[in-house]
C-alpha cells in the first residue's frame, strides 16, 4: 500500500523514549469534498511536539505523530473544493478542524470552536485519527490549509504556520499598532516571531529575556529596547508603560509574573503563550494595582494567518531557523535540542523526497 | 481637645483581638486648601475592614481604625474647594488621594494612581496616617468626597462607596448593557451590588451561589437564571454563554476558576472583586480554550462613583443593609458576623452621634 491509501510518518511509540522516532504507515481520514490532500515538503518543530511526545502536557495517543508546521504541496482536491488546486503551495497549523457551524466559528473564532480538532494527537468527529506533519502527506479541509506567497521560502515560512500565527493574532486582536509599546518576555521560538510582527506592525518593542545573551539578536529582530530581567528590580523603570506583553515563557519555576504586570498600564493585557505545564499564579494585589488582565490565545483564524502571511512577504520576514533533513536522526536531534532551548530560534524538517517516495 | 484639632474614632490595638476596638484619639493630616472635613454620620462595615484588622492581606499599621464606607456632613471647607459647602451631605469611598497629576491620573484613572492613598491603614506623602470610617470625622480631598443624591438614605447608601463602585466600575469599563449577559458569583455584600448593578443596565444576570439557599434574594435582586455550582458539571449548560463574570469570591481554597472561566464567550472577561489572602491559580488550559482573560478592579473614578450615586437614585437602588450603632459591642459584632458571612449583606454602623460630641 502507500498514497493514497495509506500515508507514512515517524512515530513516536513510547513518551519515555520520546526523540526515538519509527517510520509507520498509517491511514488517514475518509477524504471529504471540502479536503485537500498535501504531499508535505517540510515541517517546522513546534515546542508543542516536544510538550506532546514527553507526556508533559498530558499521556498522548501513542503511537504519535507530530508536527503542526506543514508546507507542502497539493496533491489532490475534493470537489468542493474552492480555494486550491494540484499542484498549489500550501500550509497547514495546528488546527485540522471545526465546524464551521456554530456561533464561535461564525464569528470568526474557528480557533475557539468547542469542537475543534488539533492536527495530531487528536481525533476527528468521525473516529479517525489525526496525524501531524512528520509525515509524508496530510489531508485536511480546506479551510485549514493557506496559500503561501511565493516571497516566502518553504523552509522560512513552515515555522510561522504555529509559531508565527500565535504571535501575530494576539497582538492584531488586542490593538497593536503605531504608538503602542508592546513587551515580549522571552526570544526564543515564539518570541522571535513576536519580535518582528511587533516591529513590522509599527510598535515600540520591549523585550525581556533572563540575561544579556540574546541582545544582539534582538535588536536585528527589531526590538528598540532590551530589559535583563536576571537584575533586582529589573521592572521599576518600566512600570506603567506597556500596553500589552506578548510573553512565551515555558515554565512557572521561579517566574515571577508579578513584576512582568507591574509593566502594564492601567487595563493592559498580559498574554500568555507558551504554555507551561503546571498553573499560573497570579497575586491578587498584581492584578489589582493596575487593573491588568491576564489571558492566553489560541492560534489565529484563516483571515489572520492570510494576513500574516502577506505581512511576512510584504516586510520579507521569515523564520530564523535551522533546517534538519527529516529522518530517525535529525528529528531526534530537533526533539532534544528544542527540549534543551539549543536552537536559533526554530527547526525546520527538510529532505522530506529522501524519506518518502 | 477635640474637633477640629484632634478626632476620635475605634481602633484595633491587636490583630489577634481583631473585632475588639478601643477608643482613641487622633490628629488628621494637615488641612489643606482642597480638603474638606466630614463628619460622619454612619460608614459600612467592608470585608476589607476584617481583612485589614485580622492581618489576613499583611500585619495592619498599629493601631488601626478602619471602615471606608462614609457618609456624612461637610463641616469645613478649604480656600479653593468647589465641589462642597458646609451642610452638604456627602460619601468618601476606599480611596483618600491621588496625586492627579500623573498620566494614570490625567487619564481618568486615579484609582490606579501609582501614589494612591488609601482611607485608611495607609500614609499620606506628608507622612500623616490615614484613619477610616469608624471614626467622628474624616477629612479627604473634595475629589474623593461625593455629593449624595437627594434620594437615598444615609444608611442606604453608605455601603454603596465601596461594594457599590467596586462592583459598578467592572461593569460599565468592559461593556456591560442591554444584550449583554453577565454573570455574578457570590450572593454577598459585593454580589448584591453586582447583581442590582447589571440588571439596572439592562444586561442578563446569570448567579452563581454555592447552594440553593440565596435563590430567592438573587431573584428579588435582579438575577434572570440562578445557578447552584455545588452540582457536578453545573457549568456544562452555560459553556462559552457570558460576556462577563463578575467574581466575588473571597477565598482561592476549593474554588474551581476554571469552571467559571469554561462559561465565557471568547475573549470574556473574569473580573476577581474579593480579594483572596492567597494567589489565583489558573490552569493554562482554561485560558486557552476560549482565549480568556482574568483581571481584578480597583474601586471607580469620580465619574463613575457619581453617574452610579445617580442610577441608584434613579433607580431606587440601596444596600440590603442591617444597621447597627456604632460602639465597642457593635463593631464587634458587624466585624464577626462579617467574617462568618452572617449578613445580609451588608452592615452599616449608624447612631454616631451618641459615641462622638
Amino acid at each position: 500500500m502507500g498514497y493514497p491509501d495509506t500515508f507514512q510518518g515517524f512515530a513516536v511509540n513510547d513518551t519515555s523514549k520520546w526523540s526515538e522516532v519509527e517510520k509507520m504507515d498509517f491511514k488517514p481520514k475518509t477524504f471529504g469534498p471540502l479536503d485537500i490532500d498535501i504531499k508535505i515538503k517540510a515541517c517546522g518543530v513546534c515546542g508543542s511536539d516536544v510538550h506532546t511526545v514527553t507526556g508533559g502536557w498530558d499521556q498522548p495517543r501513542l503511537p504519535v505523530i507530530v508536527g503542526h508546521e506543514i508546507v507542502g504541496e497539493v496533491v489532490k482536491v475534493g470537489d468542493n473544493v474552492s480555494s486550491f488546486k494540484i499542484g498549489d503551495r500550501v500550509g497547514m497549523g495546528a488546527q485540522a478542524w471545526a465546524c464551521l457551524e456554530c456561533d464561535v466559528c461564525k464569528n470568526g473564532d474557528e480557533i475557539y470552536c468547542p469542537k475543534w480538532v488539533d492536527t495530531y494527537n487528536d481525533v476527528y468527529p468521525d473516529g479517525s485519527l489525526a496525524y501531524g506533519g512528520y509525515s509524508s502527506h496530510v489531508r485536511v479541509h480546506e479551510h485549514f490549509a493557506f496559500p503561501i506567497p511565493e516571497a516566502l521560502s518553504t523552509e522560512g515560512v513552515a515555522p510561522m504556520l504555529c509559531a508565527g500565527i500565535t504571535t501575530y493574532s494576539p497582538l492584531v486582536r488586542n490593538g497593536a499598532g503605531p504608538g503602542k509599546k508592546v513587551g515580549v518576555v522571552g526570544v526564543g521560538g515564539l518570541g522571535h516571531f513576536a519580535i518582528m510582527w511587533a516591529r513590522a506592525l509599527g510598535c515600540e518593542v520591549y523585550v525581556f529575556s533572563r540575561s544579556l545573551s540574546k541582545k544582539d539578536d534582538a535588536i536585528k529582530l527589531g526590538a528598540d529596547h532590551y530589559i535583563a530581567t536576571g537584575e533586582e528590580n529589573w521592572n521599576e523603570p518600566y512600570k506603567y508603560k506597556l500596553d500589552l506583553i506578548l510573553s512565551t515563557a515555558n515554565s512557572n519555576s521561579g517566574f515571577d509574573m508579578g513584576a512582568y504586570l507591574s509593566t502594564l498600564r492601567v487595563h493592559g493585557k498580559y498574554i500568555a503563550l507558551g504554555l507551561p505545564e503546571d498553573d499560573f499564579k497570579v497575586s491578587p494585589e498584581s492584578l489589582l494595582k493596575n487593573g491588568c488582565f491576564v489571558g492566553s490565545s489560541h492560534l489565529g483564524n484563516r483571515q489572520e494567518m492570510i494576513d500574516m502571511l502577506n505581512l511576512a512577504a510584504e516586510k520579507g520576514i521569515e523564520a530564523w531557523y535551522e533546517a534538519v533533513p527529516i529522518g530517525k536522526q535529525g528529528i531526534k536531534e530537533a526533539l532534544e535540542r528544542c527540549q534543551s532551548g539549543k536552537v536559533k530560534y526554530r527547526f525546520t524538517l527538510t529532505d522530506y523526497e529522501k524519506q518518502f517516495e
